[in-house]
């Protein structure tokens, strides 16, 4: 069954690379997918004016003069840059005039306008950045990837709680599996923050089935993986670096003659296909968990593709009240562990 | 300018998933391709002895009665084992029998038997296992890749001067550059280890050019990546995983339909070389870095061409005098850094 209740979502014109254009073709699209969706929409009014009148009432302009840059210092910009585009999207969050809010821009200012603007919701030690990776299998949730360079153990324990709501309100996933990323299978393997962030989630977690290595991660064999935002950073950009290269190596194997070259031209939908499969773009932004409002970060490479994945990403986690069910999920936890 | 000084390599025959008879196969070949190398064969006798005893001069058995499995505790085991393959070839090279010693077993015996029965070398904090992992350029090393979960700044200088050794002598890389892995470029991105660690190696470390991202690690920018052997792990079993993975994609993409089954019959020749040149088996082996002696541990999977590769790489340490250089570069490490 298809949810198409109305949703609204702030979104920021100005935020990515290629931002205003691709931005708005991909809320174009998302507004033909999803009829239950509208967006407020921030940027700099002659982007955000002429777009809103031509899509009726589902689209409100909200004109800011202000943009953070990506050189600009995050929380900085932030507490400087008021009547930015960022700033302006979760201050629409904060007071209830938009569900969910999505920017391509500065990973880091929509964090701290997130955290400074709207809050972290009661009992989260730390917002932390998830994303969704391909795998042989379904995707995998993976977080930390970079919102706390250095961790507690008892931060990882609080990722768990919250990549777990974002896997079955999200992605529907019923009994979600959890692993810890590791360098050994045995409980006792690992630094010092995985061995003891091991022990509090084994006493804590539902659904937790032990370490992970790397080597396995992209087999699918769990729903989501914990682990601190520094090791889930470079992960992150190491897979999408190294697929990248693969595919180009790939490539390269298959028109070194003119007789591969023909026979590769054969391929190439389906090795498209293939691409798109591993595409960031599909699956569409990641999600700040742990701040009191659904916040979605976009790639700043985003295309209208991801755009729209990342919408109807919102509109789903708005729709399931993902921060009702994280809020659950970390007081539970929180009943549920040492005082 | 192939060197042929005559090296004796002391080799376990009963390390691995596939010992002894992927390793002698290994021994084998080597042999054959270079006519320098002689091996003194640690193992069970009646292993060794036929083997030994087939090869004339170039082959010496050294018979021993114990084995160190894969799941007994390193240290444990080196000590209670003393007359295993891993302890007895690291005692060759300790007693300068043996210019080097290579083992497919066991990572963790053989790096505490090295430590144990050959020791540090004089001002190496702690030893670290560095690994070549193919990109789109040159091979980069990356360490330390799993030796040590955690580490200090000095650590992390300390690597960094064993890897520029390393590329020196064995990769034959002129004016080595080494970077450190990291979740963004400039210097006060990251963990506090990294931040501290960059500062440290842009004052005491040649060649640094600063911090890489996960994103560009698989061009082959630069010749040395230094991390903390907790990333190191997880980022090497990661590439592996991710290759074997997203090959299998191509494959299946490549033989959805019949058509694209012929199409791709085709290119197999291609696509194989392209496997081979991601195979971990072609960059043979993982130095242990900063003991007193060149030992080369190989992954447990290494077949005959791995185990080929690795000896050949043992070879060019010792007569490179890997470990002098790296005493060397230590040395002059620890009197360019503070005291």
């Amino acid at each position: 069954v298809t949810d198409s209740r109305p949703v609204s979502i702030a979104v920021d014109a100005m935020g990515g690379d290629f931002a205003p254009s691709e931005v708005l073709a991909g809320v174009e699209r998302a507004l033909s997918a999803d009829k239950g969706i509208s967006v407020l929409l921030t940027g700099a009014a002659d982007v955000v004016g002429p777009f809103a009148a031509a899509h009726g009432t589902r689209v409100e302009a909200v004109p800011t003069t202000e943009v953070i840059e990506m050189a600009d210092h995050p929380a900085t910009a932030v507490r400087s840059k008021k009547d930015s585009s960022i700033v302006v999207g979760t201050q629409l969050v904060r007071d209830g005039r938009a569900q969910a809010f999505f920017s391509a821009g500065s990973t880091g200012a929509a964090m701290a306008a997130a955290t400074l603007v709207i809050g972290r919701i009661r009992g989260v030690q730390r917002p932390a950045i998830a994303t969704a990776l391909p795998t042989m299998g379904d995707s995998v949730v993976l977080l930390d990837v970079g919102a706390n360079a250095d961790c507690r153990p008892e931060h990882l324990v609080q990722f768990a709680h919250m990549g777990l709501a974002y896997a079955s309100t999200v992605l529907g996933r019923v009994n979600p599996k959890i692993a810890l990323l590791n360098i050994g299978e045995e409980p006792t393997k690992g630094s010092q923050l995985a061995i003891d962030a091991h022990a509090l989630m084994a006493e804590q977690v539902p659904g937790f089935v032990g370490n992970i290595e790397g080597r396995v991660l992209m087999d699918g064999v769990v729903d989501v993986v914990v682990t601190d935002g520094f090791t889930g950073n470079v992960a992150l950009k190491l897979l999408e670096g190294s697929s990248r290269a693969l595919l180009a190596q790939v490539r390269t194997a298959m028109t070194s003659s003119l007789w591969h070259k023909l026979l590769a031209a054969g391929l190439k939908p389906s090795l498209s296909r293939l691409k798109r499969r591993l595409d960031p773009d599909t699956y569409g932004g990641a999600p700040l968990l742990g701040v009191d409002g659904v916040c979605i970060i976009g790639h700043g490479s985003s295309r209208a593709l991801a755009v729209e994945s990342a919408l109807k990403v919102s509109a789903q986690a708005a729709r399931g009240d993902l921060t009702g069910q994280i809020r659950d999920a970390v007081t539970r936890g929180r009943s549920a562990g040492p005082q």
